[in-house]
């Protein structure tokens, strides 16, 4: 078995460790090139490979992308949430959007159909992103199962550049359902680059590290592939949001996660239902403090309510030193999360026509 | 490793053992229900899975379709006329004809570039396939590179319902582009079938027993793929023409074929150095006569040059009784030769501009 399995369910523990062993370097080498924002400024994006490349060719005033993906998988929930919020940064320093549906990827390795996939993608996806401010006219969207014919073909020929071997050292075995999503992904990465968009030039892929692998089989495929030059593609890494619960945020556990269409009532009580880092009596815990980086409301207002960092300083220390109890903080966090549904929703509402317009003036489904 | 290997250079013996280990009928049981042909009459065309539903579709005036493939390794010679001879039968049949270009594959299996595939296919196959008759206007030709989005998504979505066991036990071993190369195959076959075109609809591919396995694999994709229904593709197996020198025609062995482009002289060289099937001595052939069976030269006459059975026949019993000697057939397939080279070639030069025009009106080579 590969260490990372990225169809598969892993919890990533130390991140230290993977960093070394895969090569991955600090975000905070070349954090003051970035631009200011709170998941740099507090770990969540953690670490990079080759990013520097690309902020060299923002410098130079060259030309350089980001690519990311959706792999339809249920309701849009908070963990989603945060490779908005990365598509945003990335724009909003002036590079190229990418992002693949993966509908091939899930009809290969989860039996999903494709229209499955594609109403998924169009509810779930597409509309929170409009309504959390992507504008789908400003990138290139498209789904892998209409990628166009030189897409798939060179999909197809990057075959050519990999052995057996390294696809089950990398993804356990060699199943052609699986060599083919993956095959299809390395196109999707690299697609920024095709010679008809203005490649080869830097491309960034956030991910987490369960997706790791994809990159650096990505990288082995760029290098070797003939046909044209492509540079190596650079990734940045982010922790994963926790569930509510603890342990795993997932889409087939409703109470792990908030959804970004979940009504303001049942946010509020999977918050109330949430593990926390408080102590067992008041006494205690006004005695010990609260175990912070094991609260789960603390950690949703760190990834997402919370913008200004003074704010969320405060928080901290008043949470950890005992003065502040579980249900106060668990008090802040319902205020925001309400005030934030009911504005995402209200936006969400106003965009949905417009995604539904893009979609029909841009597909015809017919495969 | 697998019995039989497509991509290999396997040479085929027992014909009746294979065709009992992967089921294929003998084609004297439906010889009557097909044209009259020399390929059939002879057994050069042997054996056949499921070509009953084939002559069932004509029979009751339904769609029905070939399929054939041309993967691009050299000159066009006379062990690539035998796939011409049988594109014409089943067009005269009425059968619809598809005819693919195996570009991907070439490019992942023989390391070969898009455009040396483009070229050999133009100048070798297509001028040689409309000089023998293929009126390309009126098949559906392509590159497996240029096959469009659907095609290609779809020989993708074909991986879901393979695993890696059924493919390495037949084809060896799972390598990438292997795998991508052989899904293509399947879509490639499966290609008359598609619903744009009209599918499903019985389509036979005729094959030497040698891609046999691709032809399995497709019926296992055809008969699991959910997204639309597919009849199982029929196939009929051709014995292979052996080299002129005895053992196998090879592209890479100028000695072992006669290329329909080689010059009359070249040709007639060729046939003097085949290897026959006549005794050491005049006295011992006329003793003994000749083995017919191990003559190349006879070998050539039944596959290709004598259309006239009586008339192969006679020949065959001269030779074999001894009255004919090895230098008096080798002089008939010398006439023989040369009549259908230089009526070949002229056919060839004649059909060139058009080919190119065809080309040229039909393909953008932009990947």
């Amino acid at each position: 078995m590969p260490d990372i399995d990225p169809w598969g369910d892993v919890e990533v523990g130390d991140y230290s460790e993977k960093m070394e062993k895969f090569g991955i370097e600090p975000i905070e080498e070349i954090a003051d090139r970035l631009p200011d924002h709170r998941f740099i400024r507090r770990g969540i994006v953690f670490g990079h490979r080759g990013l520097d490349d690309f902020l060299d060719a923002r410098d130079e005033g060259n030309e350089f992308a980001m690519m990311t993906g959706i792999m339809p998988s249920g309701v849009f929930h908070f963990g989603h949430k945060c490779v908005v919020d990365q598509i945003k940064l990335y724009q909003e320093m002036g590079a190229q959007v990418t992002i693949a549906a993966a509908d091939i990827e899930a009809y290969n390795t989860r039996e999903m159909s494709l229209e499955e996939s594609r109403k998924l993608v169009v509810e779930q996806y597409l509309k929170n992103y409009a309504a959390l401010g992507i504008d789908l006219e400003e990138v290139d969207f498209y789904f892998q199962s209409q990628a166009g014919n030189n897409h798939l073909a060179r999909s197809k020929m990057f075959g050519r550049y990999l052995t057996q071997n390294e696809v089950e050292a990398t993804y356990g075995n060699a199943d052609p359902g699986k060599i083919s999503s993956a095959l299809t992904q390395y196109a999707d990465i690299l697609r920024p680059q095709f010679k008809e968009n203005g490649g080869p030039k830097p491309t960034v892929v956030p991910v987490g590290v369960d997706q790791d692998p994809h990159i650096r089989l990505t990288r082995e495929v760029a290098r070797k592939y003939r046909e044209q030059d492509f540079v190596k593609p650079a990734s940045t890494y982010n922790k994963f949001m926790r569930g509510l619960q603890g342990g795993k945020m997932s889409s087939s556990d409703p109470k792990s996660y908030i959804a970004l269409t979940d009504s303001v009532e049942d946010a509020k009580d999977k918050i109330d239902q949430a593990k926390t880092g408080g102590q067992d009596s008041l006494e205690e815990h006004r005695e010990k403090g609260a175990d912070v980086e094991e609260d789960m409301v603390f950690e949703l207002l760190a990834f997402h309510l919370i913008e200004d960092d003074g704010e969320l300083q405060r928080i901290r220390e008043e949470y950890a030193s005992g003065e502040m109890l579980s249900g106060e903080l668990k008090q802040i966090a319902k205020e925001k999360i309400e005030e934030f549904l009911v504005e995402h929703q209200r936006k969400r509402e106003e965009v949905a026509p417009q995604v539904e317009q893009y979609i029909e003036e841009n597909f015809e489904f017919d495969i």
